[in-house]
């Protein structure tokens, strides 16, 4: 590739995981969970401090059963990436998310620690690692 | 063009459709309904549940109803844009907003599924359709 | 440069300034004043309606009180950046910050008049100006 079609490359490829961030909070709110799964590569993984489903059919299990209710809609803001090489980049990104939990309205906010892989002509998530701040009653607010 | 000039070029349209819902919430904030309606194509439409103005007149009507006491505060997120050709994109972005009702402070969520349009050089909404989540008394939060 | 590599580079321009923003948000999170500071020009500047610390030892005290208990949780968005010349650009986000004071949950909106300088190879904020809409405790909410 030439120096400039390298550059216009980075530029796509950072587009496409900004994007790749955006369409999981959709299909979150879709409650999609096929979709959310597609987005993670075969050996994908996503950790929260109680879950770390790998794979695509622990990811199915875990977000077939987290997303059904559509119960979360989840915003994601502030994202950085950085790339290892031409198929890896890490990111960070930052999320609020809106959620029902045992039907009251709840409020949650962390960021995500991203790993990306270029498989099979797409960006996907490799890693999700979710530091999460506080999720606490809307009303309520949080005290740390 | 040039392949990569193709390329280029459909990176920026991107940017500019971003920047397009940016500076919507930015007018909405400024309470500048005129700047509004100019970031709609000449029949471009704003879809809701209760409302469907078209057009610059029945925009200019609505929006200069509903922006004039600067009661709302918009924050778009989570946009992803997909071309059908080099003039016509479709986009779904996700929107917290902060507003005043009656006085009283009330949070909205929700998406956008917007139609742009590229004309008189610059990309237009054609269409933004509003699916609205809830709309609720901040201190409340939402139940559903 | 050619035409292209011109397009190119201002793309890549408003990408790393984009990023600067969410740096910015990632540091306050982080409670690192060293990387805030970095983030701005020699002579840069912080305004708000009570502060204007301006060069990096004003900031870094400013910066230093503020962020080291990790009080402050930023979240920026609707970003439009527009360019004076190669090396200068203006731009307007919005911001939504979820705090604690005084050991209470508060919630502030607004948003950030900037200007970037390129300097040192990097983009940096030459002068970042905050329009606070309100600073309120989460659960009452805002009343103008």
């Amino acid at each position: 590739m030439s120096d400039l079609e390298t550059r216009i490359a980075r530029i796509e490829a950072k587009d496409e995981i900004r994007e790749l961030t955006a369409r999981y909070c959709h299909a979150v709110v879709d409650g999609d969970a096929e979709t959310i799964v597609s987005l993670f590569a075969a050996d994908g993984s996503f950790r929260t401090h109680t879950f770390a489903p790998q794979g695509h059919a622990e990811l199915l299990e875990f977000y077939g059963n987290g997303v059904g209710g559509k119960t979360h809609k989840p915003f994601v803001q502030n994202h950085v990436i950085e790339f290892e090489d031409e198929d890896h980049a890490s990111g960070r990104c930052s999320v609020e998310i809106r959620l029902l939990q045992d039907g009251r309205p709840f409020t949650q906010a962390g960021h995500y620690h991203d790993r990306y892989v270029h498989t099979d002509g797409r960006w996907k998530f490799a890693e999700r690692n979710y530091m999460r701040y506080h999720n606490v009653p809307w009303g309520e607010g949080w005290s740390k």
